[in-house]
């Protein structure tokens, strides 16, 4: 089946405004270190007034491993949602620059949404997101031109949040199943789980082919604390599952097999953000190009290995030379 | 004499756009290497639409300079015009987050200026700047009580650009000399001197204690291809000149006195933008504490090796600390 993209993505359109900061001020803002939480407009200026300088920088969990398919030397779409303002400019350059496509469109009279990232010094970051015009994706954003043309539709569980959205999600996932396309979906946070846990093992049950999660998110999902049983859990409830550890590396489990992947190492740990997207990325680009699932998994952890090792959620240099330094 | 302030500077109040390039890319754009070029608005979009994904960073020279100062402890206050829009927003938290004062205001209906940057493999960086509102201010904008509670006023180069910025300077510079200020100028690029030359020698001679610039800008000044020869024209023009030669560290020529100070070695070499505004921080902030002169250029080199090794212009760790650690 002919494709015009490896991966078409479907997520909140976010800027990243990205500084350095304290535990003792995750503590003051009441903040959950590692977590994403949602906040309103009048707490984002608050927030942003208190926290330290930052740099700005495109971001959303879907937009960033569109980037890093892209930076792979594949091809990818991004549908998602944004504000007629400067940081909306950004994103569309920031997707385009890539040769990614942005569809979706721009709203006036809305801000494009904006994620607080405070980055402790063990890189862990901690995200507040002021979601703006990405909340006001619908149904009617999703090209089904743009699905039908996409080897895998990808969808962040952020999108269980925004009711619109989800809508939007669920019209992308009939046309990817009505077009044979594969869908793959990621959990995307471990309080996301907690708030849609129910509509979120329906949808994997029905739907998903590859389910992309990370030892909190999954443990979550299948109300556990051991990541052995919620790895077990996966088997046949998606047909591919690719859980990542951190520095423990990543477990995928796909029918009878089970194949753990080590970790790539980094040059150093500088911010996490973007970690899990840009391992996504390796994933499903791997998939995409017909690759082994081991060989996804190792792409998933180099360019995983790229993105901590600086400030900011996409590659700064071409994971396709990585991988080919690499051997992959 | 007291001072609420430690540095004050004025300057074009920018923000940066960063983003990796080839050599290839920037002879395409026909950009000299190393170089800023001013561009309007029309070329702006241009570029941008060509160049690659890109972070975003409140820059400026001086406005660089004042954040350096901070992180190193000091206070700092910055004068420079913004147009009412998100990188406005932008500039002033990042220089108030730092506990620094942003003065100067903000204008309708004109774009915050901002700086495309180009960096090459080799960490050198190419720019081209659309100043927007930048270019607007006016004496009006120089409000004598900041002036007047500084330490040193800091003039950069690049203001020589704007006629309206020029008499803004030449204001700040009238303020400082009455109320006994020190006036410290940097000549910003070599294309500002060689645009500018005639005017500069003569506001050196008449006005300037601390003159900071480079080999490229002070071999210009002086139209001598030997910085020997550049170096030796500065004694006793300015009090105090302070020389960046990159890797070969700096120079600082006061009176009969030439001191050779080693560069501080980088973590790596990643982007230099900023590396000459850091060590005018260190270098004006060891002044203002009443350093002695190799402690000063000590602290500029610091400070240049932190920036130089990581995207964006201003440091991402404390200086304080880097300098407490360094023993300085």
């Amino acid at each position: 089946m002919n494709s015009l993209y490896d991966v078409a993505a479907i997520g909140n359109a976010i800027v990243d405004v990205i500084a350095p900061s304290s535990e003792a001020f995750l503590s003051a803002e009441g903040l959950i270190k590692g977590s994403m939480t949602l906040i309103d407009e009048a707490h984002a200026e608050g927030l942003y007034a208190r926290m330290a300088a930052a740099i700005e920088a495109s971001g959303g969990s879907a937009g960033n491993t569109i980037a890093g398919v892209a930076s792979l030397g594949g091809r990818g779409a991004f549908i998602g949602k944004l504000g007629q303002d400067q940081l909306g400019d950004v994103f569309v350059h920031d997707i385009e620059a890539v040769g990614g496509r942005f569809s979706g469109g721009r709203l006036d009279g809305h801000a494009t949404g904006r994620c607080l990232i405070q980055v402790t010094d063990d890189g862990q970051r901690t995200m507040s997101t002021c979601l703006g015009a990405a909340a006001l994706l619908t149904p009617e954003d999703v090209d089904p031109a743009i699905i039908e043309a996409a080897q895998i539709v990808y969808l962040e569980g952020y999108q269980f949040d925004p009711p619109e959205a989800r809508r939007a999600f669920a019209k992308a996932a009939g046309l990817a199943r009505a077009s044979g396309r594969l869908i793959a979906l990621s959990l995307s946070d471990s309080f996301v789980v907690h708030r849609h846990r129910p509509a979120l093992l329906g949808f994997i049950e029905s739907e998903v082919d590859i389910l992309l999660a990370n030892e909190d998110e999954i443990t979550a999902l299948f109300e556990t604390d051991d990541f052995e049983i919620a790895a077990e859990a996966c088997r046949g409830r998606a047909k591919i599952a690719a859980l990542t550890r951190g520095a423990k590396g990543s477990v995928v489990i796909a029918g009878d097999q089970t194949l753990l992947i080590e970790a790539h190492p980094p040059e150093k740990v500088v911010d996490t953000t973007g970690a899990g997207d840009q391992y996504a990325a390796g994933f499903l680009f791997g998939l995409a190009q017909g690759r082994a699932l081991t060989a996804c998994g190792r792409l998933g952890a180099l360019a995983a290995a790229e993105v901590i090792a600086h400030y900011g959620p996409r590659p700064q240099v071409s994971l396709k030379d990585l991988a080919t330094q690499a051997g992959l």
